[in-house]
């Protein structure tokens, strides 16, 4: 009855008799103990009372993905031809993923001392104890999502075949396989993200840390994102160049040597980039969030229990919509993922809204705000599916300007790519400025908490939305292995249904990925100015109220800012050409000197392995210097122009990292889907002119789709966080500062 | 002896002598009467004397421009062949400028009764004079800018086929008649918007007024640049299209119904429309220079003096640059066109440096952000060479890319893209930033307009620049009327060898004129400022110290107008697409039902004039929409966010239009010299599967570089000024303002 207030007595007692009476909570509330209570027991027993529920949420999901992970195990498969490939997947990608975070635990080494030694404050100017905090929540960072991606790629591989074996007994089956493959991922994604962001607060005591934690995700989705980005297109490009184009050979031949890597590009690309895309974007979400909580808390408080509250709530509704989603013999699969989320959604502004009417301290405004964030999310999503989506107009004109010659496919396809940027952007643009104006009353420091919990609105059903994006490469593999282990037409025309069904959620999740980023990083805007006041206020230097656009530093560092996504972009594109040709060059090798591979003589196998190699080491080599350059550029505009730079900066890398990943995510989604609408027969089918012009589209469009567009997103957090954890070092160091 | 002051006692007799002396110079000083002298009778004479010496510079430009006329005109040219097909042309651009002028004036008139009735102020609230000022001050920034398009189409169809016979004697006589002819249109423009800026200044009194001025200019260059870049592509594409295509016609065939309308088009798109261009940016860069010399002087005085003896100085220095530009018999052209742009940069820097030593009040750190500002400009010239000009590696890696197929000719030509305009962003901003802390020891408000004068330094040499760009096009049609002509193997080789040369140096005027574009802009957004707290402080309302990025608004506002250019861009490009699918319905009519036609049976012709009237029609209908989107938003943002919107927005605006107004000339430039590199023989040749490749990225990259890229720059222009126009409008009335 003391815990929740005059609002509920009933619920009050009730939720006394759960969670405060019973001896197990008992733990939780000691968590309280290592705090000043501040505004006193009332407040403090109901954060605890929500940790309670936020950590029974994460083991809740964790329960289910350990079921979800055994009930896929026992899906039968035994067509053998499919049980040696999804074999070989499963090798390649653990060779990729050993050889991924074997770089990215040196990099991460270094970029821990580094931030021991620095961050937040130089180490010889004290602070020793959160210098080592921050250093230890980076690293808890990337171990984090380093273990979320590794179980969703064990799950993703071990998926496919029985989703191919599925689809031989009908749609259901093969749905539910495809599903819970991906939605394992899903489940940890999120799982981890919540836990490691309520380890890090309740040991470290202080949000701040959370950057580092965030800087930590970052790191890895960097790897993850834009290093499986160069891998996937890689791998595609070259077996598609030597496969298709030289031999005339159909694209999962055996008989080339990348057709394996091309298969692990697909989980390590999409499975478990995206996952870490996600897992970053979340933990960004909530660090900016919590920060700004804890401030108008001032320590614990109602405002830090409501960014809990929701993240437990987001969770719960998307176990409740994963255990729900499934597919009727008759049905139709995209219906069926889109419904899920659309139910997701609808649950969480039901539950958020119940927790917020009954709850002590929690604020409708806020609530608003958040509602306002996942509302536009999902306009978001809806509205990229408009532009990408092949029964829709603009896919077909795109298709039918490819008559023209591959000149039309492309102009067309960037002209509609720019143009589908315009909603979006206005849609996180009204989306801010909405949950801005809700909060802005409830007094100082609201309104940018507003935004924030806009992003963490928005984000809160990330579990749904990674769990049908995982979908889409666990049905692809299962696609191609239908048809290496000939089940024959009937199953391969099911899994062609699934697999479709999976593209056109594809383009909606990544909408909302962008969108999700860009509130995230808007809101990190804010974390990044509370941080330079408080290094600022420390130093006894004059504060910021903002970074004004008639200050030449700051224009300065928008016009700099807004340059990198291009750079960075091009390089990761460069570099995937670059690679591509070192593949060529091995797969010419292995055809003049494996003996009778060309003519697919019994018993002699392409070396893939060695493929596999080349596709990892090149997309390491070709990633560093792309991220590098990114945070090279943040630290020497932040030297150069100070604090104001940097704020400047960061909006100029927003604004055109945007508008790019926008621009390239939905270009190359709509020529890919150009290409199937023609191969479905229309504007004369497979192998007309219009074909090969679409087909040169398809291929310009796959870098930006899986290679460019999606790593803006990570790009932008990087920088980012590299700027509000070096903010005390700008503000002490800088030429015109 | 008492006017110049103390600086120089021989050089102040001197100029006693020649102007305050002399009768002629009474007429001038009869000016100054008009005008509350400020900083008393010294200050005052000192204007009057820089009024005297631009205006005489203007008589000198017009007096060369003229003997350039009847000097090309005295050329000969009786080749009966050229003399037809080169009148075909002029006929031809004629009927686009005609059609043009006719919808821009409706336009225009409706323009200027709305500025009756609006602007500056509602005609009801009072200050019916200045409503009345403004809309003649617009009308007059069409009709100059106009008047001097007009001219330079004039020559350069004059120039054309005396380019071409000219080449038959040698590279000497053909690069002068080129050169000379493109003079004519660099000297009128600077001419004219020199005296245009002028009267509009001694008639009006307040400078505010020429923001309708250049209003007006930038309606025109919309206009000119956009209509004029559709037209021309749309013809491009077309004649390829069914000509090289369909037929396997050469380029220049006669019987091709659009081969006139091709080379119309390289007139109204690179002549008038590149001329418009400049004419706008120039312009606004002075408009915006001397809104703030105004305030700064509070009336005429040494700041107002330095905007105009700058300007004539650099329109002077231009014409000593234009009399000695020359090529020996075995000289280069290239190196001739950059020679004399880099004479004409030293000789306005010394020029300057000598006036602001001996005038009083000329102040050495406006001087230095003048100078900064044009060396950035040509540095960023240079840069832009780098990344297309044939003999350096870029455009080779592209060449090569090509080999592999098409996709990978528009991938390389992309990334190459996007990251050329990294240098160009930076160098704007650094010369933004040192201009203004230059500027800012001489006082409040001076760093600003620090940044105005290195638009004003850069833009100085525009007369050079508009002649070098203005030779291309020229040069271009000689050598296909020297083809047509029959003129021989020797004279081609020479109009191609100067014809190589325009688009080596087309690529770095483009660059010089975005880099102008980015700094005009970054000071109108300092003359919006000053506009909207005009505004501001008529109503009583608080004044803006700035665009706070921390602002709701604000970032609403940059969100937005990011989008505008990407969006304005793809409107104008699927213009042309449009367009050209009319123009090829229409050609495939003539080949029908003109028999004899397809045949080549003398005396029987196309009819060309339909082909000009259709790309006319639709360049003008398909450009109203994307001029009117970019326009409605900046209104709609302007009544939702009020004034500190539409300063996100113009900020977002500027970024996002320099980045794609970059990489687009930069990939197209690119992409077109990759095509030439290749026909040169390399990577395999014309017909080559690499030539294929290249033609298509040739194909994308042409209204890259000749529509939507250079479009930019005016959407830019254009949304300044209307929000500038509107400002007392959205201080008034807005949603959240």
């Amino acid at each position: 009855m003391y815990i929740i207030g005059s609002k509920s007595l009933f619920f009050c007692v009730t939720i006394q008799q759960i969670f405060i009476s019973a001896p197990y909570c008992k733990v939780f509330r000691g968590f309280g103990v290592l705090y000043t209570p501040v505004k006193g027991a009332l407040m403090e027993q109901l954060v605890s009372l929500v940790y309670a529920v936020s950590f029974f949420s994460v083991l809740i999901a964790f329960a289910f993905a350990v079921y979800l992970y055994f009930w896929v195990k026992s899906q039968p498969v035994q067509n053998k031809k499919i049980l040696e490939v999804s074999g070989l997947i499963r090798a390649g990608a653990n060779t990729f993923m050993r050889q991924e975070y074997g770089v990215l635990a040196k990099f991460a080494g270094v970029a821990a001392v580094v931030i021991l030694l620095l961050l937040p404050s130089p180490i010889w100017t004290g602070g020793f104890t959160d210098n080592i905090a921050m250093a230890i929540a980076y690293l808890a960072g990337t171990a984090f999502s380093a273990l979320a991606g590794k179980i969703g790629i064990l799950v993703a591989t071990l998926s496919n075949g029985r989703a191919a074996e599925g689809a031989s007994k009908g749609i259901r089956p093969a749905f539910l396989i495809g599903f819970r493959g991906g939605a394992v991922m899903g489940l940890s994604v999120v799982g981890f993200c919540l836990l490691g962001v309520m380890a890090v607060l309740i040991i470290a005591g202080d949000a701040s840390i959370l950057l580092g934690f965030s800087f930590g995700a970052s790191s890895l989705a960097l790897f993850a994102k834009a290093g499986g980005g160069i891998f996937t297109k890689t791998a595609d490009v070259s077996a598609d160049l030597t496969g298709k184009v030289e031999l005339g050979i159909p694209e999962d031949d055996p008989r080339n040597p990348a057709v394996i890597a091309d298969n692990v590009g697909d989980n390590v690309g999409d499975v478990a980039g995206m996952g870490a895309d996600l897992f970053d974007s979340n933990v960004a979400a909530m660090a900016s969030a919590l920060v700004m909580a804890q401030s108008l808390d001032q320590g614990r408080g109602a405002n830090t229990a409501m960014v809990f509250c929701y993240a437990a709530v987001g969770l719960i509704s998307s176990i409740i919509g994963i255990a729900c989603a499934r597919v009727g013999e008759k049905g139709n699969p995209t219906r069926a993922l889109n419904s899920s989320t659309y139910s997701t959604t609808a649950l969480f502004l039901i539950l958020t809204a119940a927790a917020t009417a009954l709850l002590d301290g929690f604020q409708w405004r806020i609530w608003g705000a958040a509602a306002v964030g996942l509302i536009v999310g999902v306009i978001i999503g809806i509205t990229t599916d408009y532009f990408t989506d092949d029964s829709k107009p603009i896919v077909r004109m795109v298709a039918h300007a490819s008559q023209s010659g591959s000149a039309f496919t492309i102009l067309s396809g960037i002209s509609y790519g720019f143009i589908s940027s315009l909603p979006a952007m206005v849609g996180i643009a009204i989306s801010a400025l909405t949950a801005y104006k809700i909060c802005e009353p409830l007094g100082e420091g609201y309104a940018l908490f507003g935004i924030a919990m806009a992003a963490v609105g928005m984000l809160s059903i990330v579990g749904m939305i990674i769990s049908n994006d995982a979908y889409g490469p666990i049905v692809d593999n299962a696609r191609g292995l239908a048809e290496m282990g000939g089940l024959g037409e009937d199953t391969i025309r099911i899994a062609d249904e699934l697999d479709s069904a999976g593209n056109t959620v594809k383009a909606v999740t990544k909408g909302f990925a962008i969108g999700a980023a860009g509130l995230t990083v808007i809101s990190l805007l804010g974390a990044y100015m509370s941080e330079v006041n408080e290094s600022l206020a420390a130093a006894g230097k004059e504060l910021l109220t903002g970074f004004n656009l008639m200050d030449p530093t700051v224009f300065f560092g928008i016009l700099v800012g807004a340059s990198i996504p291009a750079v960075f972009s091009a390089m990761l594109m460069l570099g995937v050409d670059k690679n591509a040709q070192r593949m060529v060059k091995e797969i010419h090798r292995q055809f003049r000197e494996i003996k009778g591979l060309r003519e697919g003589k019994k018993g002699v196998s392409a070396d893939y392995d060695k493929c596999i190699q080349i596709a990892t080491d090149g997309a390491l080599k070709e990633l560093i210097p792309a991220g590098g350059m990114a945070i090279v550029a943040t630290i020497l505009v932040g030297f150069i122009g100070g604090p104001s730079a940097i704020g400047g900066f960061l909006v100029g890398n927003i604004v055109s990292g945007l508008l790019l990943a926008l621009f390239m995510s939905n270009a190359g989604g709509l020529w890919d889907n150009a290409k199937k609408y023609i191969e479905a027969g229309n504007e004369g089918g497979k192998g007309s002119e219009a074909h090969k012009a679409a087909v040169t589209g398809d291929t310009v469009g796959d870098p930006f789709k899986d290679t460019a567009g999606p790593s803006i997103n990570t790009q932008i957090t990087v920088v980012s966080l590299v700027a509000s954890l070096m903010s005390s070092l700008f503000a002490a160091f800088s030429l015109f500062g």
